[in-house]
């Protein structure tokens, strides 16, 4: 199902406040920052072996990252699961009887084709399922 | 300072009763079951790539775990790290002014090494470093 976790998502109120924490303290490695309007966030891309950490900063108000700040304040968001076919992944799921939030994928950062699911079925946990179109750097 | 992810770990009220959500829906393989005396926690693995989930249930009311489902509910706990030489990534962390929990490694599951960072200074979110002994398997 899951080839690997792709990255952890992360709320912080401001990627420029939050990024020395992962440049200088845990010296992990940059490799960019994006805006995805569709999500109504800001996301900056740290290298972890084969996996990201994701700092997520809320575009506007009404973007769920700001949601979640005002509810929970910075924190871990969700973790995304890298797989491959995310549209036969989903269908697997929900005959297991597990919720998605989005029964067919969106489209996320760099790209990628991402499914929530429903942490109601996940123990807590807001589980992404996350296809990347093109095969990724190593 | 990161070679990897090691593991998410994720507080649950009961192994028995998270498990099949991993093994069943998610198709994860369960790498083994562990009690860790010294965090009062049962500890089930699952792989994730070079990752592992960890599912933390509590031992009895005064582990760190109960305090959290208590507090949170079952949900995400922290974030390790892998790291080589524990204790020389301490004290850089700390010469760069991040607090840390531990100042000294102490042996968690699968008797790795692994100091907690202070979440007051990594912006709400528990980061574990975490040493393994021995050479892992792939």
């Amino acid at each position: 199902m899951a080839k690997k976790i792709d990255h952890i998502g992360i709320a912080v109120k401001s990627i420029e406040a939050s990024l020395p924490i992962y440049t200088e303290h845990l010296k992990l490695k940059l490799m960019g920052i994006e805006e995805v309007e569709s999500e109504g966030v800001k996301v900056a891309f740290l290298k972890v072996g084969e996996s990201k950490i994701e700092l997520l900063e809320p575009l506007h108000d009404e973007s769920p990252i700001a949601k979640f700040l005002e509810k929970k304040g910075e924190g871990i968001h969700h973790i995304a699961l890298g797989v491959d076919d995310i549209k036969g992944r989903i269908q697997e799921i929900k005959e297991k009887g597990l919720r998605m939030i989005n029964d067919e994928p969106k489209t996320g950062a760099g790209g990628a084709q991402i499914a929530f699911l429903h942490p109601k079925s996940t123990g807590g946990v807001l589980y992404e399922l996350c296809e990347k179109k093109e095969k990724e750097e190593k």
